[in-house]
């Protein structure tokens, strides 16, 4: 087992994680009828996670219902698990220009454009953990309540 | 982007995967409070899922309180999503042999053996997902109400 990184380098792995071309993570969302998980793209704008979903999918409706995701990033002995808080979801035509540049240039493709109506969802950060194996299992909170504490 | 595969070969794969050496999914539970999601080793045990959390642990408390979870299998581009209802959850002390036996095998760390108490969960599949990309959208169901549909 390698060692156990430093904090500040969990930061900065993650960092580089939100900000890799091609991000995807696994987002799972909850409703009174059980949890839902999907993989997604995912951009990182602005210490915000952008994901864009179909208006009528599961996820759509449990962020709109509840508020809250929480995502895991990397490979399962490699990861960065986020929970989130919504900020906003619009209809992606409707989405700040800024956001969808940054959804664009991370995940290469337009959610405006996609021959199908997309929400674009706004997730601030409120709790982030990043661990590889178990000996990263102390000191794996790197945000709590919104603030970074490394 | 590499053509669709059949039915027949995705149920193939997905068996591959789910009898790998050092299987690890994303296990993803719901409460009340919220979506919980977490990497977790899993075994595959005559057609169910086995998988050892603390008593403590959020995914324990959410598995009693709804007997369901969602698991990712595989990377963000070559996924297996299965849907699982908690068919028991027993200390591991108290857990049938051949479970066991198939954790260990599969996982490399007995349950019964771990410094601290654990809970083992048979998680029977009631749906089960594959795809790559969006051309393997289509025909993704391969178990439906706990049958396979192919």
């Amino acid at each position: 087992m390698p060692e156990a990184r430093t904090p500040e380098q969990r930061k900065a792995d993650t960092l580089e994680k939100l900000n890799a071309s091609e991000l995807d993570a696994w987002v799972s969302t909850a409703s009174t009828s059980g949890p839902h998980l999907v993989p997604l793209s995912v951009a990182w704008h602005a210490e915000c996670l952008i994901i864009a979903t179909e208006p009528s999918a599961v996820t759509t409706r449990n962020l709109a219902a509840t508020g809250r995701a929480r995502l895991g990033l990397g490979e399962t002995r490699d990861v960065v698990v986020i929970d989130a808080e919504v900020v906003e979801s619009t209809p992606a035509n409707d989405a700040a220009n800024a956001v969808i540049a940054s959804y664009l240039a991370q995940c290469h493709w337009d959610p405006r454009d996609a021959g199908a109506p997309f929400v674009v969802h706004v997730l601030r950060p409120v709790r982030i953990l990043a661990w590889r194996e178990v000996n990263e299992i102390a000191e794996r909170t790197l945000m709590r309540d919104g603030h970074w504490v490394v």
